[in-house]
């Protein structure tokens, strides 16, 4: 086994892709990295892939042992864990509590341990709080940006103490992506050896203990309802309009050059004009199942969100809708036999329609996001996090999944205002949504007519208008609690927190039958 | 204290008012009834009350001690458990715990527990299996239908073994809600001391352990989507049309005579016609708060969906509904900053926009069905329990909140196809879908134009449209995933379970987006 003469700078366990990645843009950056993996010939293979393809294999070193693999870090190491998580509820015990159980032993108090995985929340608020009563430290930190960001730039997001935060921070805000200090973007020119090195770096200390993948675990539910958002848009344009593929590409990347200028849409005007390798005829897309999969951490946010109170109700919508796409086979069988609208009118003004759409887009990713800094807000309150929203939209600018231009304008939002009340609120956005609407109501209304299902545009309406309601029809819904179940209610002409009761006609019910 | 002279046909502990009318229930139909309470003077003062005003006062008997109370009952003993539960985790241990605790030193093996309060499934799986290995019985059965279905006749849903129920059933029979055989109408002509002992009795056992809480919980989570819907509509014509509550309460009325007769739509008349008792020129639903409560099983139920992949989203946004309510100064101040739509067409045509929207409460109603009855069918799957869901819809037809002509429907469809997939492919059901679906659309897209938020009818019809598409837009985000995370992706043209990756030009992209 190669063993380095000086110690290494840091060290990482977990060699899939993801933390073959981070180990290759920390070398890049400089540091040398020890890499450790349970199955020893994976460990080795990526030593001689690295040794073979990449410009900074020198300052990665492989171990067989763990204990040899510790001894290597300079103290206080830092040793970051990329290892499959499975908890969920707080006492789960999982890989990487195994892997950390395995290190006790080996490392010294003051040693930093970074789970850098997807994990629960909930267990890395348990995992901090256990080894830092034993005198070690712990970051739960979530890594957003899928392979390419972990090789080239992530946007991270740590949580746990501001000690171990500031030991992380160099190797942290070196390997994070950049984005130009100016104009928000993402800069992207990098290769193998040629990290970028200027423009701010997408990360920041997100909080104590659990914020890191609270955040993380948000991003990704607000990712899902990017994605559905803009598959519904497809799905307009293809089945309203009758666009093929390479037309909704071009479509899409008008778009990303304006206000949805984003990642997501800027694959998604690359995905349109992909040809099917196996027939070059057809495009890719036509050919792809309509199942969609996914791992479980949209679920975790609608869950959180309604266990929390908040009415995430399009994150929630994105998560179902991947629900629906897979039961394919249900799907085909029911098509033949339950039936859509007839007579519908034929859409007209394809130019409109189209911009319809963007603005249907644009507006229901407002809503979308709203309902996930909501989140965040309210988690901050039960967890006692301090969490600034400018901060973390400014981390998501690059990186991440969600990168968008768009986020610049949540960094300023809450630049503006660190205590607005709800994003929508926000002057620019609230005009933003004003402007939008009518094309927007326009969308989901020809939507349900000619039965295209467009369940995260008409959620994040109905969000829109439910929010705006200075009145919605609870009343009535909380007089039927007081009517079956003795509730009791609250009056609009008194005090909030006093409650009342009425002798609904129940024990005169046969009568009023009558 | 009482003592009665020879011992009692079962006990129940826990003197709430549920508790106190399942007493007299059981009282009413000619058991003897011991009870008890942790708080004394509890038990004292409802037995003070039943003496004065209960005509099966003798049969009711109360302890203040629990030995004493355990002592007085027949073997093998039943006793009922009217305790709060708060436990939500399987591991979590709560009053239910304690009481039982409590319990096991004084009664012996063969005797029966039963749970009757709101209990999470999870506990009760965790309790029953317990309580079995010591040799005691366990039943965890759902109580539904408030105050007055606890006095008068519930619907009950016990899980348990069959042993067990076998013990319970001539009780649980007696005290359930009846309906009419040949109409499947509840008898509701009863008073204190006249119970009625004619007609199906509205419970049935429901499977092992969890089974019965779990039915009872989407039970629950179907009466949110309900109360939601019937409130969409109430807001529909005030919003749309300018209707009053009384007004209101007349087309409710009708309403009850058709298709939608049921208890909540009953209560609804009532509720419109009640006038305010501080001001009787006004109408008390306009002087009620519009800030709904809940307790929690709708936010179980959507979680529950949520974990196992069912698509139950207009459950969820019944629950959302609640929540967005409950923040009324925030909604309240964005009232008056978030601003409708506007040159909205003014709606005409009265009595075809209510007919409408009757239409659409009713495809909706369906949809929500399904969605509970899907959520059913995959718990039992996951659960290894065998539910008959045309019996479930049956003891739903009295007692219980949800209770409706429409249930005899649902059973209907499952009695001719028991392995039916979907209950909106039931031919009943499906060609009512089809007569509604103009109406319904036509509804959505005026409240949608509007600015009138109708979640729950909206969420309905996407759940509705999506199932029917037999082609979904997630080709597009399982090819995003692909494109980002090498998720891999299944064609449409090959067998399911192949995965294919294409290597989405991410190396190239800097060149690509020149």
């Amino acid at each position: 086994m190669a063993k380095s003469k000086t110690q290494s700078d840091v060290g990482l366990i977990g060699l899939a892709v993801m933390g073959q990645n981070l180990v290759l843009n920390m070398a890049d950056h400089g540091y040398t990295v020890s890499v450790y993996n349970r199955t020893t010939s994976k460990m080795e293979s990526f030593i001689a892939d690295c040794r073979a393809n990449e410009p900074s294999a020198e300052r990665v070193v492989g171990y067989a042992e763990l204990k040899d693999f510790v001894k290597s870090i300079a103290k206080p190491r830092k040793i970051i864990l990329l290892v499959q998580s499975t908890a969920v509820l707080p006492e789960d015990r999982d890989a990487v509590d195994k892997t950390i159980d395995s290190l006790l032993p080996l490392i010294d108090t003051g040693d930093i341990i970074i789970d850098g995985g997807n994990s629960n929340w909930n267990a890395t608020i348990r995992r901090e709080k256990e080894l830092t009563a034993k005198g070690y430290e712990f970051i739960g930190s979530g890594v957003s940006g899928g392979e390419l960001g972990a090789r080239f730039g992530p946007s991270l997001m740590p949580g746990g103490s501001k000690k171990a935060w500031k030991s992380l921070k160099p190797i942290w805000e070196a390997i994070a992506a950049k984005v130009d200090a100016k104009t928000g973007k993402p800069f992207e020119d990098y290769a193998p050896g040629k990290p970028i090195t200027e423009g701010v770096p997408c990360t920041t200390h997100i909080g104590p203990d659990g914020a890191g993948h609270y955040v993380k675990m948000v991003h990704n539910g607000i990712e899902y309802i990017d994605m559905q958002l803009i598959c519904e848009a497809y799905n307009l344009m293809k089945r309203l309009l009758g666009m093929k593929p390479d037309e909704m590409s071009k479509v899409f990347d008008e778009w990303n050059k304006g206000l949805l200028d984003s990642y997501l849409i800027e694959i998604t005007t690359d995905i349109l004009q992909q040809r099917d390798p196996v027939n070059k005829r057809k495009f890719l897309v036509d050919v792809v199942l309509d199942t969609a999969g996914q791992k479980g951490t949209g679920k975790w946010t609608s869950g959180s969100a309604l266990d929390l109170g908040i009415p995430a109700n399009s994150i929630a919508e994105a998560v179902f809708a991947r629900f629906l796409s897979a039961i394919k086979d249900e799907r085909v069988a029911a098509s033949k036999k339950l039936k859509g609208p007839k007579n519908v009118k034929p859409v007209r003004g394809k130019k409109a329609l189209i911009e319809a759409i963007h603005d249907a887009l644009y507006s229901s990713k407002i809503c979308a996001y709203a309902q996930g800094f909501q989140l965040m807000a309210e988690a901050a309150k039960e967890h006692s996090w301090k969490l600034d929203f400018g901060e973390i939209a400014k981390i998501f600018r690059g990186g991440c999944i969600i990168r968008a231009r768009f986020l610049q304008k949540i960094t300023d939002a809450y630049t503006k205002d660190p205590k607005l009340a709800n994003l929508m609120l926000d002057p620019y956005f609230k005009k933003e949504l004003h402007r939008c609407q009518e094309n927007w109501r326009k969308v989901v209304s020809l939507a349900v007519l000619h039965g295209v299902p467009t369940p995260a545009f008409s959620s994040a309406l109905a969000y829109f208008d439910g929010y705006r309601s200075a009145v919605l029809p609870a009343n009535l819904l909380q007089a039927q609690r007081d009517y079956f179940g003795a509730h009791t209610y609250e009056r609009t002409d008194q005090p909030r927190g006093k409650f009342f009761h009425v002798d609904w006609p129940e024990p005169d019910r046969p009568q009023l039958k009558a």
